[in-house]
């Protein structure tokens, strides 16, 4: 149960209220301090209605409470002066991992150029084999702030670790946790306290409850910045590397009002089946697209069978033009549009 | 290996290189008689070459040897007229079950009216359940046929068992094999020696592989008439009735000549998703859709949660004609365009 | 709706009732003629209880009505002389695919000397290839029926399609409706009507309430000699052919009155896997295994990897023998024990 | 490769090669120091057979090379005295979550009774939601070692996050590494640099390929005690909590040196159905088990559905005897009955 507080609530009657609550038995999270506070195992209000700060209740009838649409219809943020949310999309591209100072620089010009946003690229890299190339560590990450910051771009990584947070927090403007961490309840319930968005990958084998469940770990400890992202999900037929749940993006836009983009890179792991897949993804209704890219994909040192070069990616921009009467959401829309 | 034969081939002569071959230990195929004879172990041509009759070899490299595009380029053949193939598209719509004769002329009335070409209809329905309404049988073939005969419209239905096939082809004109069936191999065999095109569902759990090996059972016995449909597969989140493989529609497009289509109706399972699905299968490349309609969805007697209501599917195609730039098929051409 | 009837209760009377349940919207069973009349959607007796020739009522409270064991407690019947049932055991062994007179003479020859009571060979294989050995058909049987009869073996052989009923009728003692036809809804009903007892395999991706629907579907057309068969899940490890699941073995006795046996050769594809996931079966409570032995496995033409040669199979029987206190059931008993 | 260094080699002439090795372009791990290093990517050995400290090379085949039967035939450790590896058997039992000093006493005060070894028991939970009981933390770690002191035995507990490392470090005797975090690669690596054994889980849709490489990533950065654990994998029926792979305890042994131990409680999720396949998963050659039990298990406030009661607990132990005929490894063997 959500339940509403007047706007003058004071501290000290919020503790008091939390009090009475645990004394009942009943957890309870701020979640838009003071405003909000959500007791997610209350069905029956009359245990703490005689407090007189409360204004309002609202029963949120799915297991995952913040981030069901019966919690707020709409999602809006900005990642310095873009908008991001669920009537908005965003274009993320850029390497598997950041290589070299002029494979990232060359990249970011690129997509400068081709008026994209956001560059991704990984500096830490979860590879099946501790044999792999791991990415450059921080190393990595500086290069990648460096050039983003060259070219006007906001920079996605990914945390590993929540040890590397400090790290991470310093060079990035959305943080992304991946697929093998999408479980990882500890790290996200510190994520919850952080201001910085969150792209919360899809878990490779995650229900759409547990996915939500997941985003509701971040927003119950106050976060409320977040975007799904569709990779692809584990399936029988070792033909693909993943199939690609497309629609999953309809069917959270129906539950939830968290914005929901599509990787199509890792969703596929073909290259020749990515630019198809991201313009199906995006007339399925995706609020984005997160593509991996690469100046030259035969030589990427990690997932180089999914990469595109850039010609293929700006063959990809100029379809998905063709495709905007069907899009209906404005693409990497500044803030100064709105204001 | 494919085998090719000088057009003024004899049989006698053809039936001695099989003749020969069988003694080396290799099954043979007539496909398109006298044309082509496939040999599909035989990877070293010395062992017949000596027969003069012989013009050519191809050697495939794949398990599946017809439904490769190596064996050919396109496939294309028509319906009563209209144009099914590889560089076409169709839709298909009609009700899950055949149920009374004022549900299915009203439904034909409709796609009549819309330009819609096929309409499918299930008389003999596979049922998880045995205690489910499971279809009208012969009755509901009649019906089926008259309704579509007085609004041009060719039959699409499914054959449930090869005991009913003399039944389903004097009703239908193309024959559904449903994804229960689809590795029903004796089934697919026979399919092979009529001559009624087969839309070919892949299996809920069918790899790739299987599926395109699904249709060489049949290309393999004669009949080279196939159009693929994908319907969804089984997955782990029980939240959706199948998870719609998108991009196995380009997948298969790389590999094969076949025509793909998709039916988002199974393939969701929810009637809010299908239009969705649908759109995104068509730019993703589909060759055409299946897509389940009734005229009132909340009394079907089976599948009324996928079925979309009249005004919905109107909506649909008018979706559709938006994103005719980036589908680039012509949809249902009628055959007297090409000649 | 399991409906009592009178033991003098007469056909007249029967056809009076089920008349006036079809009126009132319900389909109804007769499933043991006179006895027992199923009507899965009633749940209020009040509609026929004024029928005098009905003695009793039982609600079944799952979606599978015959195969619950709500239904009964119990499965017990016997194969020439062999008591086959839930608290009974029965091995089943023999190749994949009947190849040869010799090879199957001296496989039934090796069970014969060993007390095995079931010889099992396919004369049509399901092959996902075409292009694969499908098995010698007919002759396949008569040689398997031969071998049998000379070394007192009961004939499991699978029936591919329904079109060679009579014939796979002819030649065997338990006919097998292999996985890829768990689903076949047409072919189970028709299974319903004949006297023989069914091996229906466990389709590979169908869940416990669709196998046991399957087993409704024959039950509830009349033939209630079922065995279930557990041959491995597809899942999603390469590695694997199937992924056993050995659990379902203890669920379904917890829901149903059928027996049910392990295969562990299609459930692992392996054959250093195959007698340790046999014991495994035996000591989690299966009702028997179905195993496939081969004099020569690296030569068998179907299967190879799979094959347990005849030594290996002689450890397995001893390594049963040490199980035999945890396993409680007795193996193959022969009816006049019990009598 | 493996590549062994005579005993007497100098840390300056290790350093020296691997600067060789790393200018060639290949990464090296010193394993067990100084004796062994690997060079996973090399192929050929002469380009360092030049060092004359080396004595000898080994390709090990698979991807994973640590944990892979070609590098070494065994593993044997202590805990405290009792025997862990890939020839013995051990049982750890205990609740999921520590709830109360009555209920952990209660349980180590049984186990102790019983002669168990091991007991376990979670302190941090890993929960789908935010709003379940989330562990008592460090209390619960403390109350859980205070039990374990008295009533002699070792602490197995989870690590949720490297946060947590010093804290679970203290309280434990073995690291439980759970499913969730099996692809936490990052994590892994450091728990390659403590000197404890980690209980590393499956992942729930992991490969057998990946979670060997997951051993290695311990393995690689020096420590080699580790017990694999199977705890079912995500299949397609919700019926099930999991699947649990029982043919993937001999098909590891089969692969790799290390000892694998069953966790039937998650393996079914159903406290009937945990004894029995318990005793399969022993009989199909397990290294031990995990169960979960608990006082009174309908009160507990995780997993209530799958632990056992200290009775059926029991019942399993004296079930146990009865196989030890067949199970063929001495169970939680103290250290001093072997020297």
């Amino acid at each position: 149960m959500i339940v509403y507080l007047k706007t003058n609530t004071s501290t000290t009657q919020i503790a008091e209220m939390q009090l009475h609550l645990k004394q009942a038995g009943f957890e309870s999270y701020l979640v838009q301090q003071p405003n909000i506070c959500m007791v997610p195992a209350l069905k029956d209000p009359s245990i703490i209605e005689r407090f007189p700060f409360i204004s309002g209740f609202k029963l949120i009838s799915t297991a995952y409470q913040l981030s069901s649409n019966e919690y707020k219809n709409e999602t809006l943020f900005e990642v310095n002066g873009v908008q991001v949310g669920s009537n908005f999309a965003n274009i993320i591209a850029g390497p598997c991992s950041v290589e070299s100072e002029e494979q990232i620089f060359e990249t970011a010009a690129f997509l400068h150029k081709n008026n994209i946003k956001f560059i991704r690229g990984g500096a830490y890299k979860p590879r099946t084999s501790p044999y792999s190339f791991r990415g450059l560590g921080k190393e990595g990450l500086k290069l990648l702030q460096e050039a983003a910051k060259q070219y006007k771009l906001n920079v996605v990584t990914e945390l590993m670790d929540l040890s590397l947070l400090d790290e991470v927090m310093a060079y990035s403007d959305v943080i992304q946790i991946g697929s093998r961490n999408m479980a990882n309840f500890y790290m996200l319930s510190e994520l919850g306290k952080i201001n910085k968005p969150i792209l919360l990958k899809r878990g490779m084998q995650a229900k759409v409850n547990e996915w939500l469940l997941a985003a509701d770990y971040i927003m119950s400890s106050g976060n409320e910045k977040i975007i799904l992202c569709e990779r692809g999900i584990r399936s029988f037929d070792p033909m693909s590397r993943n199939v690609m749940d497309v629609a999953v993006i309809p069917l959270i836009q129906s539950l939830s009002h968290l914005p929901i983009i599509a990787d199509p890179s890792h969703g596929t792991g073909d290259s020749k089946l990515v630019p198809i897949m991201a313009k199906a993804s995006m007339v399925a209704g995706a609020n984005g697209l997160m593509i991996e890219i690469h100046p030259n994909p035969s030589e990427a040192l990690s997932d180089a069978k999914q990469a595109l070069n850039f010609t293929d990616f700006e063959t990809l921009l100029s379809d998905l033009e063709v495709l905007k009467p069907a899009i209906k959401k404005p693409i990497d829309a500044s803030y100064s549009v709105f204001i």
